[in-house]
């Protein structure tokens, strides 16, 4: 039996109630999924660098020690559609696949299609996705960008259902009738539900990928091979850790 | 129940049971893994453009209709470690999703690792992996490149075991110690039994990948995520199909 | 006295004999120029990945031995406008210069422009260029993009004189004032006669190159420099040739 | 009379102090530079991805409300030679013009030579360095990588002058002879003092950048421009900060 | 005390005076600034490469010799928006640090945003200043682009006030609007006092950045860190002058 | 009949003599090729960007009236094998076809192999090509880079005929055997008679490139394909042309 760990790095208990939901419906076989919510004193979502420091700060200061989640779990989700720092902080702690829910759907994205997009909230995230994105040495011949919103993420769930689809059906358009997209990637964890909108948006022949429900069956899929994170480069082990408590 | 097609596009059934062993012990469960093996007018390894030319049009020629394969098989994996055009053919002919071993053992080896490279065989397959693994948009900060040990697909299996595992060896040591990889891919279907062997060359703290479990398991993810391959962009149905027999 | 064969890849007749009567007109001088049509078991026209592997096959497998065709031509086109197989074969088969249509077009247009579009058929050509494009090695600052009719290869014959020369016209149009190509390259070998639709849309200050015409030049210009392909990399000579007879 | 604040974001005073007597003698005239030490919560010395995290929030939690930032400071220094989280999460935080030592070092080089390495510290850092220009928008025409000692930062102290000084001009000479560099960039907080050996060991012709001299003087130059970091963009203002304590 | 000096590459002195009007008032403390203008046997504006290469060679031809001009200034600065050839060849003649105001502006943009783009005259410079930043190692992530006012630099003098400041208002908010810039370029000489036209068009959060103001205290910074031009790769000393009167 | 006009831009009579005598052995028929060498005011060879500033205005100032030129020639070849600023002048200046050595090597090589490198002179060279070549538009997939022998292009002449091949011999080498070339480029004017050596060196398979037959040639097809400058973009006609005497 393997226990995989979903960890939303934001404190809002809704968004991982969302995931929760989400996975119950699809989750592979024989498998445990753990989740773990960011404590209070972390951001309620996470729209800036700053968030994100505060994020990965307060979750690695609660997660319990990495021998101890070496020991309980296979494999660790990162529930926030970013280039989380999290995501490489948790590779260096542990030997088990760690990936982010961006990280996921891009490599999902890019086994199914060419041309692939995303769709997210602020325009801040434009930025920081197709930073994000790049920074996993993927180019632009593949990757044709992002469309915003202009909601954040807690908008999402605030705003009358109306304008969210409306506004998300519109930017899932445009990257696939300007951009050229065949993919589009769900760019936002408060996405996890609204995998159907886009789809009416953009037709069946376009695939969608949900980042959430991407991650945990690539991480069942790396746990399956027997393939572990590399501790040769980047990874390396630690010498000391600084938010070890022993 | 799934059933996931691994074709073998070159007719050498050696090669095909070597894969049939390695999967034996390490596939999905629930999963029927079915095999075929290019017929005798394909070529015996895959080492040129035109090898890969006559292998995609045998394959092609004798496989089942795409009606039927769609009927049959969940997924198919293209077990010829190279860019295949048949990986591209058959996401053409079919919705399910299509992977080759060289583009799973990339999207898995750029799951856990972050500068990642291949061994594989003849020189000619530095210049056409190389060419491959950018055709999939992955740029050189994250792919350091490719080593060959001079051997040909056929005398891993004819040459003397000390002379196919000293180069192998040496192979894999020259990208990590030199290219600075953290993950290494074995860059051939016929490199499915020798993954130990680079281990012991480059050290516990490398990931290496092997093509044919990876496609697999990704496929099953794939399969498991319901996620198709896009009938958008390039992948988009055909309106005639030339090796329709119908 | 010089021969050069050009290839025409599909079984389409009409085609061959369009590309004869252009070239009749301003062929070079002292050269011979022979013709070669895929026989008819081939496809009617190249509209995808699998129809450029049965193209590719059925070539090769009834074209002169390798032997016969370097005793016979001095050089060869593929007139296919894409990164047709057949072009890299060809290569790793004969020592003699081997062009691709879609090669030689992109090539003049470097040598008398800076920026470099293309106006095609399908959108599924838009995905194969840009791909073929950058596989030769060329960025996106000097290749701007393609643009595409919606027409396919045979529609450029069948459909209303009026409909295929706007949308052509359209198409040039959008390269070279949103795209700001200075370049246009003619995406299509049944775009043979329609370089002065395009020159009249775009205007005399752009260059307009048609790679059926570009291709025969360049590869007299080569013959004449006595440059051969390389044998050294990927073009390297086969070892086994699965299409041999003898 | 304009502040600078030099944040040096691990908890070891003496590397300030080092920071402190090297701009003694050359800070810009007219101008007061203060220094903060990370508080001993945070890491001794930066060398993962995990030390950046913790390093960024004991800052954000300790340093004085952005309000209060902008109103005592002109500008803004990041003393830890990586692309450090606390450079993005300032210049989110102040309109004052903010700069790593990495950041500002690239971009002095860039200024006098035409080809850029960095010499640093451990295996890792070549890594997260290599992403760190690349992160910067600078490609490998002009960036020609790392070369890395083996010694932590915290070793370029404790290890005997002799060693530290012989690890360093062999990496310079390597960055130089076989990476083609013409200016070498000291690539840690701890070599602000070093100089001179990387000089010694290239030679007159060669520019050596010190990413702390550099920084202060390149925040001077954008101060008496007027020049302040955009707030249109990724570093556009917080609707809300996880670290206010207001 | 220091001297920089300001070329102004073309021989229209109501250019130099401009300049000097803009500097007089933000120019570094205890600094000369001498200008210095194309004597008229040079172009009276620079918008070709023809252009381009007259002005360098009267420039170099007329300028004192290489040893007075490094024992007068202490930094070089070109005053011509592109990659002109005069910085390259001042860079090979003297020590001291040379930028071009297109260098100047495009190192100070990184410095405070992340999206950059330029505003320049005529369609042909769109081309020349695309190259020129790419020239810089410079790539398109962080780089988004330049548009054109259709006016010649002479015409930002000569045309109404209106329509230039209508014409350049509507490129910086196209720049930002569509573009995603996030810090504007003044990409020409003559927009030296044409700053507060465009922040008027694109708000404040928009930093816009002025060449020459930028150039000239880029280059003091340059002398205060005590740091010279390379001369180990492409900018190593001639061994013979063409220019030499010596 | 057509004529070519081969501009050797520095004023060596004996380079110009060298290509006279390789080209009469190999030239297109019915093709008059005049010569043309910069008057003794130029550079003796072009080592910098100093000396290629000199060369292109006396070469400009001396040169027929473009008109006149236009009359006279079909095509012009800029006979110094670097990204020289007459090769843009002169398409600025004329519509026929303009090539320098450098862009007709670097395009027949792409027409014959994969890899390609260059052999040339001096270091500086090495910087100067690369860069040439990349503005090309040219990546490094198909490019491989640049061998230098260290003697400038005058010693080629001077120095003992024994040092100058073997240390052209040994340059070859490692581009084809450490770099991977299959194409090598001579990177000179004045390794005009040289090809030999190389291709002793590096043996037949490798395809060896002399810009100036390969320059002679490319014009000439692209003479006969009718193809002219673009005068669309970069190379629009000028306004006002600095080196008319009209």
């Amino acid at each position: 039996m393997k226990t995989i760990l979903v960890i939303n790095p934001n404190c809002t208990e809704s968004m991982t109630n969302c995931m929760r939901d989400t996975l119950s419906k699809c989750s592979p076989a024989d498998t445990v999924i753990d989740y773990y919510t960011c404590p209070p004193e972390g951001p309620a979502s996470i729209e800036s660098v700053t968030d994100a420091i505060r994020s990965a700060n307060v979750v690695m200061s609660n997660l319990p020690e990495p021998k101890e989640l070496e020991r309980k779990y296979s494999a660790f989700l990162v529930a926030c559609y970013s280039d989380h720092p999290l995501v490489h902080s948790l590779r260096e702690c542990v030997h088990q696949p760690v990936l982010g829910i961006m990280q996921a759907s891009i490599l999902t994205a890019l086994s199914v299609g060419h041309r692939i997009g995303i769709v997210t909230t602020t325009k801040r995230y434009d930025n920081l996705l197709t930073d994000g994105v790049r920074a996993m040495g993927i180019d632009n011949t593949v990757f044709v960008g992002v469309e915003t919103t202009g909601l954040t993420p807690l908008e999402l769930e605030s705003k009358s259902r109306e304008v969210v689809e409306e506004s998300l059906a519109q930017c899932a358009k445009r990257l696939v009738q300007d951009g050229g997209a065949d993919v589009v990637c769900l760019g936002c964890a408060g996405m996890a539900n609204m995998g159907d909108i886009v789809r009416k948006a953009v037709g069946d022949n376009v695939s969608v990928i949900d980042g959430v429900i991407a991650g945990v069956h690539l991480l069942w899929a790396l746990v399956q091979m027997k393939v572990q994170t590399s501790k040769q480069g980047v990874y390396q082990s630690l010498r000391v850790n600084p938010f070890s408590r022993i």
